[in-house]
């Protein structure tokens, strides 16, 4: 078995090329709009929700084309909100991976239909791979008012006062954590319907991961500088939004991440070998750099 | 049969008892975007996507929880669709259904997290109803940037330039036709697959429809005050966007709607007396006032 590293960079290249043959070529009309559908979705970023998909489906035995549906569909959510989340209106960010967000590269209308039309598209990837309607509405669940969208906006109503670490954990398991327990459960999914305990021990391993990920995203953002992460460093902290060393130290916060990757990790024990890649991407959140 | 009149009466009282149920409830957090989504969704409109919908599957026996379900879904998709439409960066609009658009009433924030959770909720309310993968793959394409977001693409590129009748029907046939596509043969899907003569049929009566009614939209925009409009009138012009006025007269743009609607009529013609309400909308389109 190839190490994580490989293992990483292998699913970044099959991610891509699904991404690539999923979305409309740049030549169909209107170009200028699925130019900048690829230039958002295309080449860059860590992929951690296709990771999970596919770490899932390998949890059970799975790897087929539902399975690399499941990876384009969350990814296509994530990078939807990601080029939504840029806006002006929103966090009004000019830089993502590294270069120009969609609205400084393109205009603002582009953007947000870009957003929207990605939107559409991770629902038409999943849904013409043959998924359920039980995958579908678990997706479209993730996405919404009561997943990260409704995330979205608690964090928005949060912006600028002080809250507590309960309502910080509420916003992060609506704004990040529902959509890496979609890319979870939609991943294990296309292998088939899940066990009860199977299903429980894959949303308690997506709970704690998507929270220490969430933890750590704090850490690094504090401790990072931009051209590192790829973004505005210390954005979050100059915004007023709240993070988690707004309520514990850099210390206590490496802390909690590691005790939460623990717990992530006795939730999956059970799968065995076959759980390993879900065990490295749990351990690797907290090695991570950037 | 009731008459035409009190049906539509009957199709909006129950198509806004449906989005009042499929839509969470304002006392759920996040409780100001929830309040949001209904603000946009509720108690306005004419409904005229779940009319087609309805229509459609009458056409073929059909009325149960999906076609219901289709008539939410394709009307969640166009609601989403004007609250960012709205947006300052897109048409930068104020008045809405004769009350105050969603980022006037609340913020532009709330209006973009508004339209994409609109977005996820269609497809929810359709994947719950236990749709076939292809119904939600086409809900999808009929949204995304082969269908709506791409007409609207088109739409802002064709702001301030002249473009000839064909670029003018490309842009209507994605912006608006796609998803009153969608709407009918959905409904009509409700009821089980269709035959390939029942869907070309179908397909070509959308189409005809959906042309029409753009035609008398524009000739409507031209004629009609804000008051009974609901929203703002002259507006298309005066933001040099392309009309069909720009290209002929009043009286042919009456007369071309009344030609497209005796297409419309010809191609539902084999549904029979089970077509009436599909029939009857398409009159419609001609006689409205607004």
């Amino acid at each position: 078995m190839t190490d994580f590293a490989s293992w990483t960079r292998a699913v970044q290249t099959r991610i891509d090329t699904a991404l690539a043959s999923a979305l409309p070529s740049p030549e169909l009309e209107p170009k200028r709009l699925h130019e900048a559908m690829r230039y958002v979705a295309l080449g860059g970023g860590k992929r951690v929700r296709p990771m999970l998909a596919f770490a899932a489906g390998e949890a059970v035995g799975a790897d087929n084309a539902l399975t690399e549906a499941a990876a384009c569909a969350v990814e296509l959510i994530h990078v939807y909100s990601l080029s939504h989340d840029d806006l002006p209106c929103m966090d009004d960010d000019d830089l993502r991976r590294g270069k120009p967000t969609c609205h400084v590269q393109y205009d603002e209308a582009t953007a947000l239909l870009v957003g929207d039309a990605l939107q559409s598209a991770a629902f038409e990837v999943l849904a013409e791979a043959g998924a359920s309607a039980g995958m579908l509405a678990a997706l479209a669940r993730a996405a919404g008012s009561r997943g990260m969208c409704g995330g979205q906006a608690v964090d928005l109503a949060s912006t600028g006062r002080q809250i507590d670490l309960a309502e910080l954990e509420f916003m992060h398991i609506h704004k990040t954590g529902a959509l890496i327990r979609a890319a979870v459960l939609l991943g294990a999914q296309s292998g088939g319907t899940l066990a009860d305990e199977q299903r429980a021990a894959l949303e308690h391993y997506a709970k704690c991961v998507g929270l220490a990920f969430q933890v750590m995203d704090d850490v690094l953002d504090s401790e990072a500088d931009t051209a590192t992460l790829g973004k505005t460093a210390g954005k979050d902290a100059a915004q007023g939004k709240a993070t988690y060393l707004t309520l514990m130290s850099v210390r206590e916060a490496r802390e909690y991440a590691r005790e939460l990757v623990d717990d992530a990790l006795a939730a999956i024990a059970p799968f065995g070998e076959l759980g390993r890649r879900l065990a490295e991407i749990a351990r690797f959140i907290i090695e991570r750099q950037y």
